[in-house]
């Protein structure tokens, strides 16, 4: 099955453009889980228990379990056999952020679709569409490309002019007349830039949009609503960490969430 | 110490400029190898004490170790173990390309700096200065950030036309001018593109240069040196994999690579 009819049907499973974004940090886990053995793994598989009803995908950050080397990694594996094994029709979005020349993204295949079965991943743009092309060739696997991203300091690069238009949608405009061949690809668009976001969407018709920021980073979710959804009011995946792990209540704060978000989209 | 200070002196210990890139791909190693149970640490132990004394870096790649999972993290971070116990003069660049907002960098500093104890990390830099402080706050580890690649569709975005001056060099400038206060930046530019190296060592002044691409990637060698030595003849780290990694003998291939660079440094 083609990625972005597996991202329709994830999205119809559980009628959710919610995405939970899996991050934790040690420190910040509650005292029962940082005294098990595996900690990581434990607090995520509750994060997931408590939200799968909601979610349309997860999203682990491989950072925050590279942070503890080898055993951290084999922890995110077996959070994504969890996912696979108990919720199959929700997707796994490997945040990873890779990007390298084409005989190194090998190794990150391997690592991202072989070892973890994630269906999709997040990529650095900045080598350009030959070096990505063996993400691009996989075409149930999702390519998620970086375009403006979701952090204060974002405009440094990523609005540059090129030829009066600012270097994100030089890339958006890439991705989706020259690099979205076989249908995989989505971009990233932070939820802290809403007008950036509509002009991203303005370029790229129903390619859908991978959007951080609503939360603990400050971004509007009825902004970005307003700015990002495609025509049939999909083409967003709203992605939430912080807000939804730390909650007193994590399954009721991805209701939440997700009810917020279905609202929107029957009303406009 | 400073990282720049740090680069100095492993430049100076075995008077080169050659930093050997760790990029083991199971089908190609040795059956010696193949059979072991870490075949990866063990391939890597080899080349490692058959190149030592002519090096002033290795340069694992993440990704060749991630292909395989935790066992492969496992396999690098005693690689790194086995370079800092056995030959602590010479350094180690995790060549991991990475690149996330802030909080999330804040993991992958763990897992190069903490975990593994390298002493650089190769970074994209599309999220701007402000993502990747974490790294440029700590003046002892290199921040290697990806300017001109060497793959053949690098251009594709790196040449972008800001006001008339390509994305490259605008990245080289800001780097040089503003991400570089503590002494720890380096740019990442291909051998490929000798012109493009040019061009950014007129840019940027001494700040060093890690330049991959010599060797299976076709860059030519006295162009690179001639194109990219900076002043005090030093200012780049020349790093080869696949060319040293399947020679018959690698120690003889690194000790003629290393003296073809320094016979070019005596006589211009």
């Amino acid at each position: 099955m083609s990625f972005i009819d597996k991202l329709t049907e994830a999205i119809d499973h559980n009628n959710s453009l919610l995405c939970i974004g899996l991050d934790p940090v040690l420190d910040k886990l509650p005292e029962t889980y940082r005294q098990t053995k595996q900690p990581l793994l434990e607090f995520s598989r509750y994060i997931i228990d408590q939200t799968s009803e909601y979610v349309m995908a997860y999203k682990p950050n491989s950072a925050f379990f590279e942070a503890y080397g080898a055993p951290g990694i084999e922890q995110l594996k077996q959070t994504c056999d969890y996912i696979k094994d108990r919720y199959p029709d929700v997707l796994i979005i490997l945040d990873a952020k890779r990007g390298d020349i084409g005989t190194s993204n090998e190794g990150y295949i391997s690592y991202a679709f072989d070892y973890l079965g994630a269906d999709a991943i997040t990529l650095h743009p900045y080598l350009g569409k030959e070096s990505i092309q063996p993400f691009l060739d996989i075409s149930e696997k999702g390519s998620i490309i970086l375009c403006r991203t979701s952090n204060p300091g974002a405009g440094e690069l990523q609005d540059l002019p090129v030829e009066q238009v600012p270097l994100y949608q030089s890339i958006a405009k890439l991705v989706a007349s020259s690099w979205n061949v076989n249908k995989n690809c989505m971009l990233v668009v932070g939820a802290t830039f809403p007008e950036e976001l509509s002009q991203v969407r303005q370029i790229v018709g129903d390619l859908p949009i991978l959007v951080p920021g609503i939360g603990a980073q400050g971004g509007d979710l009825t902004a970005t609503l307003q700015a990002g959804l495609a025509d049939d009011k999909k083409g967003l995946v709203i992605t939430v960490s912080r807000s939804v792990l730390y909650a007193e209540n994590p399954g009721d704060e991805a209701r939440k969430l997700r009810d917020a978000i279905n609202a929107f989209r029957v009303t406009i």
